[in-house]
C-alpha cells in the first residue's frame, strides 16, 4: 500500500499518518519526491483495509498494490488448474470443451432432442436451465426439481455430463443430486452466501462473470469458492453491460487472454447471452477460440422460434452442427 | 410491440410476421411507410416474449412498448405509495426521512453509541449491517445474529425503528425478528427468489438498485416483490457504475425525479455508498433533498477511523450533526 | 511514480527496472515488502512517461502518483480562480450566474424574443448555438456567422454578454469577434488543437466535459488551455455517457464538489443536455445550486415545440420565469 | 416513427398529437391498443426531429424506428464498397489488409528502419503519426509536417501506401500531399467540420471509433463524410471506454461482424490502442481476423523500451515478425 501525501502536507500530518500505519502493525516508509511525500506500507501479508489512514488530514489517495485474491492468483500459484468433469478435462493443454443446450429446459422431449442434437453435433457437456433468473416476475421461471430430473434423464441418455444453474441455497441438495457442474449465473456472482456454500462442495463450479464486474472482483468471487476449499473452479465470460445497445451485452474477450495471465484457473466463453443475437453467435465463438478460451457454452434449441427463454439467440440444429463443424477444423488448426 | 420490417423485406415476410403474432393470440396491424413497413402488435396485457418473431426473415428489430412492470407503475396506479413503520411515513408529502448508523455493527457498545448519536442528531431511523457482502472472502464478514441483537437493543434504547440487510432466505427469520425494515443490497437487486421470499412478508423492504440496473430494470425487480402480495417497497439510490473512479460510484440523482413520474414508490437516496468519500456526503445528501428524495441513508460511525468496514465513507458524530442541523433548515425551505 | 514487481521477480530484475529509471534521470527507491518488492521513483516534476519500465520483465504494475495536470490544479493554486466578464463574476465567494436562451440561433425575431425573456426572468448571461455539432448530417446545423450577429445584436438589445461554441479553428475569429465566452463542446474537449488555440487568446472559455471523460483527463484538457497562457476557463459538466437510457446523459452532480476540491477553477452544471427532458431540468438546476455548482447553462426557447434543435429539453418563458423564481429564493437560503 | 400515449391519455390529447405529427407533413396512424394507444408516424423519408411532439401532453415516448443515417446502410444499398488504395483492396472478399508502424514519428532513422521491418514481415500499408492526440499537455506532440516527410520517405523506400492521422482542417492540405490515407482519430469521430472536409476529398478516410461512440452514431459519423461525396470510408474499431480498467479500453470485436449487417462499408481493428498491453496485441489480433476484420492496425516499433508513444503496447520486429506468420496461416486457413 502506497499513502500519497498532499503537496503542501505539513510534517506532522506527515507523522501522524506513519504513526497510523504502525498503529496497524505495518511498517511505515516514507519516500520524499520533490513535489510531494509519498509514504510506502511495509509488512502486509494482503490486502490492508485503509478505513483508518484515507482520510486522515493531508493524505491525498491511498494506492493499493495487494489484489483482494491470492489463492487464485498465478501469481502465487503459477500451476494451471484443471477442472476434469467425468473424465472431460477443462484448462489450459487441453482442447476446448464444448457445454451446450436450451436455456430452460421446457419438457421431457424437448430436453431429450436437445440433448441428441448436440451430442450427435459433437458437444461434450449438456446444458439446460431449470430455475431461470428472469429479469420481470411475469416471464416464464422454469420447471425447477422436474427439470431437473428431465436433465439427468437427457444426460445419461446420450451419455454427457450436465450442468445446470443454482439460484439459491436450498436448492443445492436437488442441483447437486441431478447435476455434474453447478452454474452460478451473472446475477449471482456477488451473492456471497451462495459462494461459501457450494466452495464447500465437491461439485466443480462455473461462475459467471457479473454484468458489471470488473476482473478484480470476478477474481474475488472466485476467492470465496476456493477459499472454502472447492478448487474447481471454471470461469465463465458472457459479456458486460456498456452504453452500446446494439448487442444485449458487450463481449469482452480480451478478459481471456487476461484472467490466464492473472489467474490458474480455466476460463469459457459464453457468446450466446454475450450477444443475444443469432447471427452473432457462430462468428464469436470462433473468435473466442482463437482468444484462447478453454471451452465454450453455447445455446441450442430444437425449435429456437418457439423456446419460452431465449430463442433468439440459440441456434437450430442445423446451424449448431455447422459451427462445430467449423470450430473443429479451427480447434485443429489451432493445434489440439 | 412494434415489429419494424427490412427496407427490402418481401410481401411474404411481412405475412409470415403477421401470422407468428396471430399465432401468439395477438393482432397484427400493419403500418406501411414510405421507407420500410412496421407491424403493430395488438391485444397485449403487458410485456410480450419477441422470442417467436426477432429472427424471423425480414425482420429488423423488435420495439417494445409495455415495460416488464405493472403493479409498481405510476401509468396504472397514480396513487402514490406511503410507506409507514411505527409512526413514520416514507413517501411523497411526507418531510424526508433521514437512516443513520454504522455500515457494520461492530460491538454491542459501538451500537449502542452510534444509536444514541444519531438520535441525538434527530435521525428517525437506525442502520446497522449485520451480515456485510464484501468483494473479497478475507474482509470482515460481520455479526451475525449476534449483531441483529445489539441493533434491536441500541433500537429500543432509543425508540427508532430499524432497517438490516437480509442477504439469504435463511436470514429472513432472525431478521424478521430483531428489526422493523429489510434491507436488500445492490448485489441481490437481481436475487428474484429472495425478492420472491420478501414480497411474501408482512415487512417493509428497502430496495437498492443494483449498480449496473438501469430504471426499468429496479422497477422489474421491486415489482417481484410487490407481485408476490407485499407493497411497502422504498427504493434506494445508491450510485452506478460508470467509467469514472474518482468516486466509489456515480450518484444519479436525475433517478429520484424519474422514479417518482414512473412509480408510486417512495425513492432514497444514500450518498454514503454512492460516493466513497466523506467529504461529498455531506453536498450530495443536500442535493439528493432538493431533488425530491423522500429520505436519506448516511452512515454514520462514532469513530469512523476505527470503523471495520467503510470508515472513509462514515460521518462522526460532529460532522452528523452539523449536516442533519444543514438539513432541518433546507428541509424546512422546501416546504415541509 | 511506484512500479510494483511480481511477487516471484528477480533480484536482477529489480535491478534492470532500478537502472531504467535511473536512465531516465530520477532516483529509483526499493520498497522490500513481504509478498513483494516495490520500486518508487523520485526526483520527478510532474508525469512520467512509463514506456521505457511498463513491459520490463517482471514488472507487473507501475502506478502513477504525479496527475497529467499542474496549473489547474489546487493542490499547487490554492487560491480560487474567479473569471469576470463584463462586470459578472463566475467563481468561489460569488452567487451562481445563470446562462440562458436557445440551444440554436434560428432567427433574428427568436434571438431577441429568447434575450428579452430570459433577461426579464433574471439570467445573467446570454447563450445561443451558430454552429451546431449534429450526430448525423441531416440535421439542421445552425445558421454561422449570420447567426453570431443576431446573438450580437440580441444581447446588446438587453445588456448581456453573450456565449457560444466554437467548433473549429477557422470559427474563432468571428466567434470572438461577436461573442463574450467561447464555448468548447463535450465532442470537442479533445480537440487539442482547438484548445491550444483558445488557449492563446484573452476570451474567457467555457469548457464542457466530454461525454466519457474522466475527471482526471476533463482537467488535462483544461490544462492544455492554461499552457497556453488563457488562465479564464469556466469548466461545465452537462452529463456522461453510461448504460442508462432513461436520461440523454447521466447528471454526474458530485463532480462539482471534486472538481472543486482537485481544481481552483469556476464549475457551473448544463441540466438541459444531461437530462434532455424538460420535466426534468428545473429539478436539477436547484440540485445542482445546492452541489456548489458555481453557474448554470439552461435552455431556454420562446416556443419549444417550434424549436429546430432540442425543443423536447428546453424551458419555456413561463417555465424559465418559474424556475428563476425558486432559484432565486435557493440562492439566497445558501446565503449569497 | 412510433408515438407512445400514456395509458390514461385523453381522446384530445391523442388528437393534439396527431395535428402536431400532420403539421409536420407526415401522416399519423393511431393503433389503440389494449392498454395504451400509439401512433404511428408514416411518410417520413428518414429520421424525423421529435421535437414538437415529444413533450406533449400524454406523450410517454417517442420510439425512431429510422436511423440516422442511410448513404452508408446496407439496408439501401446492399454491395460492399472495396476500398483502393494504389493497388490494395480494403473490404469483403479480399483478404485482411495489413497496416503497421510506430504510434509516433521520431526521426527519419526510426521511421525507415519501421517500415523495412513492418514490409520484411509482410505487412501492406505503413503507419506513423505526425499529429498527436494527448490527453495533456506536457507530453510529446509529434514532429509535425517534418514527420510527414519522413514518413512519405519511408513509404516510398519500401514501396508502401503511408496512412497518418490528421487532427485539424488547416493540416489537410499537408496530409494529404504527403500521404494515401486520411486517419481520423477516436476524439475526432464527432469533430464535424473536419468529417465534412475530409468528405470534399479523394482520399480515402480511415474513421475510428470515438471512445464511447454507439454503432449508430459511428456510422452517422461515416455518413457526414460520404454526404459530401466521398465514400472511401474504411472503419475502424479500437476498443470502448468501459468500467474495466484492467485493458487500456474494452476490444468490443462484436461490433466487426453487426457493422457488416448494418453497413456496406470495410471495418478493420487496432489491437493495440483497444488493450494498450503488449501481450494482449497478438491475440487480440487473431481473433479480430477470425472476427472478420478486413483489416488490422498494429502499432510497431524497432525498440519499444524507447518509443516517445505508447510503447507499452507496440510489438518489437521479433514479435511483428512472428505475428505476421501466425496471421499469414489464419488467414489462409479462413480461405483467402
Amino acid at each position: 500500500m502506497l499513502i500519497v501525501m498532499e503537496h503542501n502536507a505539513t510534517p506532522e500530518q506527515v507523522d501522524a499518518v506513519e504513526a497510523a500505519v504502525e498503529a496497524l502493525g505495518f511498517r511505515a516508509e516514507p519516500i520524499p519526491g520533490s513535489l510531494r511525500t509519498a509514504i510506502g506500507v511495509l509488512g502486509n501479508q494482503g490486502y490492508v483495509d485503509d478505513t483508518a489512514i484515507r482520510e486522515l488530514p493531508g493524505v491525498r489517495e491511498v494506492i493499493h498494490v495487494s489484489k483482494p485474491y491470492k489463492l487464485v492468483s498465478r501469481d502465487f500459484h503459477p500451476e494451471a488448474t484443471v477442472v476434469e468433469v467425468r473424465g472431460i478435462a477443462i484448462g489450459e493443454g487441453y482442447p476446448p470443451v464444448i457445454m451446450a443446450g436450451p436455456c430452460s429446459i421446457e419438457s421431457e422431449a424437448q430436453m431429450l432432442a436437445s440433448a441428441r442434437l448436440v451430442k450427435a453435433a459433437g458437444a461434450h457437456i449438456l446444458r439446460g436451465g431449470a430455475f431461470k433468473p428472469r429479469t420481470g416476475p411475469h416471464s416464464f421461471q422454469g420447471l425447477g426439481v422436474e427439470g431437473l430430473k428431465y436433465l439427468r434423464q437427457a444426460g445419461d441418455a446420450v451419455d454427457m455430463p450436465v450442468v445446470t444453474e443454482v439460484m439459491r441455497i436450498e436448492q443445492l441438495e436437488p442441483v447437486c443430486r441431478y447435476a455434474d457442474i453447478l452454474q452460478i449465473g451473472a446475477r449471482n456472482m456477488q451473492n456471497f452466501d451462495l459462494l461459501k456454500e457450494v466452495g464447500k462442495l465437491d461439485h466443480p463450479v462455473l461462475l459467471k462473470r457479473g454484468m458489471s464486474a470488473t476482473i478484480e472482483e470476478f477474481l474475488a468471487a472466485a476467492e470465496y469458492i476456493v477459499a472454502e476449499g472447492n478448487r474447481r473452479v471454471i470461469l465463465c465470460e458472457r459479456g458486460i453491460r456498456t452504453f452500446e445497445r446494439a448487442t444485449r451485452n458487450t463481449l469482452d474477450l480480451s478478459v481471456v487472454p487476461l484472467i490466464q495471465q492473472f489467474s490458474h484457473l480455466p476460463i469459457i466463453v459464453d457468446p450466446s447471452h454475450a450477444t443475444g443475437k443469432r447471427p452473432l453467435v457462430p462468428v464469436m465463438a470462433k473468435a473466442a477460440l482463437v482468444a484462447g478460451a478453454n471451452g465454450l457454452m453455447i445455446e441450442v434449441h430444437p425449435d429456437p422460434d418457439k423456446a419460452l427463454c431465449d430463442g433468439a439467440q440459440s441456434l437450430n440444429e442445423e446451424g449448431f452442427a455447422r459451427l462445430m463443424q467449423e470450430m473443429g477444423g479451427l480447434i485443429k488448426y489451432l493445434g489440439y
